[in-house]
């Protein structure tokens, strides 16, 4: 009989016991936000195996740019190609495995091993190895591709084997046609970064997520951001004052005469997108609520706008104002360490200096990443304890429920269809 | 057939095993060293199950007063309530997890966790949680409490479940009838904190607790110390020489007129208690053996009282002399690191400057602290070694006899009661 | 049934089935490079399981000389006895497994434990243990010892236990016979350390192997080096030019006249033995290729003597010029990093200043390891990667096809004894 191993083996019976056990509208149980092998998991199951949002194509504006991201042990490169097009490829060189772009970001020609110098063009083909025989199939030696689509100038890449898709990897049609029409006035397509900022905060991805999905701790922790953000998460909010509910019917009426969407969008459990105002008087993410840049977004002329939200899960927000955007994106470290980059995006043609201030722009977001860091830190460490029972979430926090209904769904199908189907060592070996 | 997982793969036969094949009076083997699996196991049948010193009441003096403490993952808050009494509670909040208290100290009205501003009392109670539905029952989500004994003001904690006590589980009574007697003169319940301090030692727990309970490797290695310290364990030591057995004679006459107890308290393995002397001509640990504090403790009047030195299962151990007390506490981080802290206490009254000077009070112990931790990291990596087997210990080694002897045995009880059970997670999920 | 589990699971099944599906002429599966459970492994099967390259003998030149190295968990302290013999122990005292030496290097008349002082004597015979009691019997309490075989001055340790060898075990006459006629000339026993300097590549022990095993990545990588060494591992390689073949030709005339073997030993898979030049022009590894000792090496009076390659599984290569030799060791620390100790020797009686000058000695090969170390973390990264499977090696990596034979018959023949005996753990509770 095993006991303590417990905390570390995993196997389709603990999980299947752990996600009945669950109590919907709670918090999860302790090992999902400690155990290094849930972690492992959710690598599996969750981040090699659904949309992830990798950056905005304004990144790469030239044939030959790139960037390169990392999920768990997997390093991607995500390039624009001769013809303008959005690749992206498994950063792995097909001869011994070597890392071919050994930078975050960068411009090339070709892809080039540092290693042994095999040579590959930016659609992935093997174009040249060096001493290889004369009867190497160059052909069969491209780079692995990485699934993309690009939605407004979003890059959402899938590192899931196409062929070998779990019965629950998302299509992404529904997210593209619900949430277009909010964000394309913005024309996120035409922006440019003013700054990216990366920090790694110490908690599990979950707790990331959930420190974002709901606005309760806000009062307490979050004093720069509510000088602009109004805390509620819906029209109606049963919380909101009277004047909060005049605000909603004023900006309602304004936004429906520019044709703006604005109502909450139906994704569910698998994504989130609302217009939302802000305080009466304010129009952007500064510290005083006036506008971070004077050169408004697409064609846009009122900078009044409120902030659309949309949340994708497992790893991104954005809010889109009138005047900039941005963009979120998590990427799990280990079982207590996530890093959070956001990019800030204004118009492409805004001039920095004139137009916007990168300390005014940012310094709400900032001072609030860091809260958030701290809090969800925190939260980590406490969770971590013998003591920790899950618990109720506040009615504010019913996005945490949505959150949480949606990931033991997609645990409970994972291990559903890996449970199914031979061990992947047995496959390798019966096709060795 | 597994053989490389046996060193990560802990289950109640191996622990049996490696239990029955022990030699009593020998170090113990490898794994319960070295092997995170072990210390794990160790966490939950050890630090989990039994009374902890975790500080002296005297550092929490007013009502709302607190410290924390950290075992294995679990964070504690210890802190006196408005009656005056000493509490002790899981720092993790019933809401979502977060840890209440976020210092190692503080003072506070109230624990508000800071992460939604839920508010429970210092009997931990919940006062208030915002936005929560009307049918939320508070009553059952006060804070989990955590077992305190106060002896003499020194303050112990027991982190067990009350209703789920292993059969090995503690009783303190007998401790503390035993010890009262040797400790109450020096009355460490009106002292105040000269110093403290905190060092981690690159070593397991066990191999911590071993160093301290034999001077057989004093002579090599602390010169301060045995400036004043007898480095003898009994009074009847085999190796004291002539003057020693005299000094012994002089001082027990001069101890029992004066009605202070101090020959060996009988606490089995459990504990030890006992009142030996300096050498001759010294008074305390000072370098050079005259008095650290010119103000004794408690009613106190003859300065020349030895030390009693009073050690428990699994992490206290303190010296009690007549112008100030040495609290010694060990918590394990991992299977190779130990956090050690360390305080010494004066008189309440005491006025630093005046009646004592924290270099003069303390320079001895940190000297030998930090021998010992050099020691102890030293005997750990050659523990390490595919050559090491269980050494004997010599017969100054007594107490780690004691000491090992116990640790066997109370992994043995916790081991057969654990296996006696439903696995947890089997229960979880039949309560479900 | 489990399946996440088997990343950290190792079971005798798994390693056969990952062995059996191995392409030859391939790099390895990733797990072999990554997973921590096949580092462990790695140590049992490679590490404590065949002949290790210690040091040159110079290094310790006088009777009480030692230095100490890491193994894994385990130390090992190499020495000069009274009688001028290499001696090795574990570094472990038999009393409660402290380590004996402490530091790096150093000189000793008796090894002494720090901790209580225990005194043994070079041939690590248990001189003294004071305080044992009078039925201690001393003559059981010897260190344990570490096979010792010195070639040419080369000091080669085994940590196996010679009554428990496994059928692979290597047996080092063959090697000794075959590598002797090369290197006796350059006389490695009489030489003194110039330099000796120690890094650590993020990278598993057998990427930095097949890095060093071929030069197909030189030219891209390595212009220091290229500056005088010749790139072909083989006097007939196809891609040698004319006047390579012409070089090969005129060096092989000189080199028989002057009785020094040049052609490739057999050494199988296990080792690795041939002469071969530089540049024409160049006679030691300096930016120009001028000398970098004007002292030759032995008896030694052609400077352009190219330099004897020799390589020996797992952790040892090896140049010897006419002017200086350099040792190469690896020690593996962990799945992903590998300690490198590279040292060049000169003539014992070269005067530095005079006939040498560090600096220049050293450059090209620091130079050169710094390169190799980013390109094998960086190779180590990709390896990581969901996307990497094993990759073909072109006909110059021929090395490595050897290597990675000979790693997976070892491995195959380890896991083959050890399923054949009972488990260790069981072993120990019948004979307790």
């Amino acid at each position: 009989m095993l006991f303590w191993a417990d905390m570390t083996m995993l196997d389709a019976a603990r999980v299947h016991a752990l996600l009945a056990s669950r109590r919907e509208g709670f918090s999860l149980a302790q090992p999902f936000y400690i155990d290094e092998s849930f972690h492992a998991l959710d690598l599996d199951a969750v981040f090699l195996n659904d949309w992830l949002f990798a950056l905005n194509a304004c990144e790469i504006p030239q044939p030959g740019d790139y960037q390169t991201l990392q999920v768990g042990g997997t390093s991607v490169v995500v390039l624009r190609n001769p013809h303008g097009e959005i690749k992206a490829f498994f950063n792995t060189c097909r001869h011994r495995g070597s890392r071919l772009c050994m930078e975050p970001q960068g411009h090339v020609h070709r892809l080039v091993c540092p290693y042994h110098q095999w040579v590959y063009d930016l659609d992935g083909a093997l174009l040249h190895a060096r001493q290889m025989p004369p009867d190497f199939e160059r052909i069969g030696y491209g780079l692995a591709p990485v699934q993309v689509e690009v939605i407004c100038g979003m890059v959402y890449i899938c590192l899931a084997d196409p062929s070998d898709s779990h019965p629950n990897t998302p299509d992404l049609s529904r997210f593209r046609q619900a949430v277009t029409p909010y964000i394309a006035p913005h024309q996120p397509e035409r922006t440019k970064v003013a700054c990216s900022m990366t920090i790694v905060e110490n908690a599990n991805w979950k707790l990331v997520i959930e420190n974002n999905r709901e606005c309760y701790h806000c009062s307490g922790n979050h004093p720069e951001l509510l000088a602009t953000l109004v805390e509620f998460a819906l029209p109606d909010d049963a919380h909101g004052s009277q004047d909060f509910r005049q605000l909603m019917d004023d900006k309602a009426r304004q936004w429906d005469s520019l044709s703006l969407p604005h109502l909450p969008a139906d994704g569910g459990n698998e994504f989130r997108c609302i217009r939302l105002p802000f305080h009466r008087g304010a129009v952007s993410f500064t510290a005083d609520g006036s506008p971070a840049c004077t050169k408004l977004l697409g064609e846009l002329t009122e900078p009044d706008l409120g902030s659309v939200r949309m949340f994708r899960v497992p790893n991104n927000w954005n809010h889109f104002l009138s005047d900039h955007i941005m963009h979120f994106r998590i990427l799990p470290l280990s079982a207590n360490q996530t890093e959070l980059r956001t990019t800030w995006l204004v118009h492409e043609d805004a001039v920095e200096g004139v137009d916007y201030d990168v300390e005014t722009l940012t310094s709400v977001w900032r001072a609030t990443n860091d809260q958030d860091a701290r809090l969800a830190a925190n939260n980590h460490l406490g969770v971590a304890s013998k003591a920790y029972v899950p618990g109720p979430y506040a009615p504010s926090e019913f996005m945490l429920r949505n959150f949480t209904n949606w990931y033991a769904d997609k645990l409970a199908a994972y291990v559903e269809h890996a449970s199914s189907k031979p061990r992947t060592i047995a496959l390798q070996v019966s096709n060795g």
